[in-house]
């Protein structure tokens, strides 16, 4: 399958809500980074990651969110994401960019950039 | 400068269509790398980056285009581009995301990822 396939196919499991479909991508080994330094900011391994998503839809109220995309660069992928969320009692905004690699098929890292906010 | 304020000062500046002012952010050698295997994919230095761009501004009338972003991790940024452009008498809807590198305050490396359209 080709990178752009890969990619529409992920995006579009992402947009039909479908956690099953996309994790269907992760790689046994995959690396899921976001900014900063607490212990969520690098996850190894798909058990790792099923239990941080769990975790995050434990505590998290997600009103809205909005996909675009997928962008292509060689075996890599990009994905800008807008969230309404509300965490721990306090309702924000939140847009990022994801960028995908993957390897023989499958992602082997997610890596999460943030908006810098106005 | 923090990565935050490099990432929203040059993409100020793109917003508002100041080359020079981007371009100040540009390392000496940075390099610009966009999908596909012609020879603008890969572009090393300031020198043949300028020249792309004049290039570009040459071939390429440009209608619109619309700025997102920056988005930031680690010592990387991603902005979010759309344009609306004819390029050799024919007139498309391109979008695009890039993401830059930065060491020492320039930008190193940026890589144009683009839209797989529909």
């Amino acid at each position: 399958m080709s990178i752009e396939q890969i990619a529409k196919d992920f995006t579009q499991k992402v947009m039909d809500d479908d956690a099953e479909g996309y994790q269907a991508f992760w790689s046994e080994d995959i690396v899921s980074l976001e900014p900063g330094d607490g212990p969520m900011t690098r996850v190894e391994g798909r058990d790792q990651l099923l239990q941080k998503h769990a975790w995050w839809f434990e505590n998290t109220e997600v009103h809205s969110t909005t996909t675009e995309g997928p962008y292509v660069f060689g075996n890599q992928f990009a994905v800008r994401y807008g969230m309404d969320v509300t965490m721990e009692g306090e309702r924000s905004q939140m847009e990022e960019v994801g960028v995908y690699t993957v390897e023989d098929g499958k992602v082997v890292e997610e890596r999460f950039f943030y908006g810098t906010g106005e």
